[in-house]
C-alpha cells in the first residue's frame, strides 16, 4: 500500500499535535507513514502567507487552540519564549539521519517535537540538535558534519520546493493516494476517505 | 443559556457548509444560535491574510476540499464562476431583515447561502438580493431601499469592526461563553465544549 505521506514544520503546534496521533491511524487503515519536515518558509514563498504567530488575531487564536488542545489530549504543551524557531537545523539532521540509518529518523522526529514543544530545545541550532544524537546511537560529530554538509542542504531545499510545487502550502498536510489533506483537523476525514477508497 | 454566535461571511464554502449543521448542533445542546454575516475584508484589514481564492495553492485545495465534503454530504454544490463575489448587498439585507421581521433572517441566510453556492445568486447584487424578498412575504422596493439607507450601512459596518476588534478574523467563526473557535472543522470541539463546560 502506498504509504501516508506527512508533510510539517518542525515549529508547527498543530503538526505537534499531528505527530501524536498519525502512528495510530496510519496503523488502524494498515498504511505506512513518511514523516516529511519541510520548512513552511518555502510555501509562504508561493502562498504569500505567513506564519500564525506573525499575524494579528490568528497568532492569539492559535496559542489558545493549541493550549486547549493539549488540555483535551492530556499533553505537555510548552511553547519556546522565542517561538516559531526556524527549524532548519532539525530539519535538515532529519534527513541526515534517514539516510544514514532510516529506523532512526522517525524517532528522532519525535524527540524533535517534544524537545521544543515541551523542553524548548533549540531547533534551529545545529549544535543543540546534534547534541541529540547519542539518543540515537549515533555520533554527535557526524551529525553536525552531516547537517552542514552542502549536498546534504541542497537535497533538503529541494524535497521543500518539490512539495510545495505538487501542492504542499501547510502544516501538517498529508498526501495519500494522491489526495491531500491539509490539517490536524482533516485526520478523521483522511481516515474514512482511506477506508473508503475516496468518494 | 448564551447563544452560540455565528461569524460568516456569505461568500465562504466552509462558512456554507457549517450553515448545514449549525441548527442541529445547537439543537443537542440547547442554545440558540445568533447568526451574524460580516465582511471578511474586514478581517483581512487586520491580519494582512487573502481569501482562500486569491490565494496560490490554497485556491485549488479549496475547491477540492469543498467539493470533497459536498460529496461526503451529499449536498448540492457549485461555485458561481467568478467566486468570490462580495456579497455585501446580501449582508446588508439580512440586518435589515433582522431589524424588520427577525424571525425571516435567519431563513434569508439559508436562502443566501443555497442561492449563491447552487443557484449562482448574485449576493453583489441590491436587485437581485431585493428580488428575494417576496419569498419572505417582504417588499422588494422597501428591501431595496432599506439595504441603501446610510444608517443600516453604517451599522452593518460598525458589527464587523466591532466583531473583528474582539477576535473574529474568518469565516466560519463562532464565538459561545467568550470561547472562540474556528472553521467548519472546529465544529465538534465546540459542542464537547459546551456539554463539558469547557476544560
Amino acid at each position: 500500500m502506498s504509504p501516508i505521506e506527512f508533510w510539517f514544520d518542525f515549529s508547527s503546534g498543530y503538526a505537534f499535535f499531528a505527530a501524536q496521533k498519525i502512528d495510530d491511524l496510519a496503523a488502524r487503515v494498515n498504511r505506512p507513514v513518511l514523516w516529511r519536515p519541510y520548512m513552511l518558509g518555502t510555501a509562504y514563498k508561493v502562498t504569500g502567507a505567513r506564519g500564525l504567530s506573525a499575524t494579528p488575531l490568528k497568532r492569539d487564536y492559535a496559542r489558545l487552540d493549541w493550549a486547549r488542545i493539549a488540555r483535551a489530549q492530556g499533553l505537555d504543551f510548552r511553547l519556546p519564549a522565542d517561538h516559531p524557531r526556524v527549524a532548519l537545523a532539525a530539519t535538515r539532521a532529519f534527513y541526515w539521519i534517514e539516510h544514514e540509518s532510516p529506523k532512526r529518523a522517525i524517532p528522532f522526529a519525535k524527540r524533535v517535537f517534544s524537545g521544543y514543544f515541551t523542553e524548548d530545545l533549540d531547533t534551529a541550532s545545529p549544535e543543540a540538535i546534534a547534541a541529540l544524537a547519542p539518543e540515537f546511537g549515533l555520533s554527535t560529530e557526524a551529525l553536525l558534519a552531516g547537517i552542514a554538509d552542502p549536498a546534504l542542504k541542497a537535497r533538503v531545499r529541494q524535497i521543500g520546493e518539490s512539495a510545495v510545487a505538487d501542492g504542499v502550502f501547510g502544516s501538517p498536510f498529508f498526501i495519500v493516494d494522491d489526495e491531500p489533506f491539509f490539517g490536524w483537523d482533516r485526520m478523521a476525514m483522511m481516515e474514512d476517505w482511506i477506508r473508503c477508497g475516496g468518494w
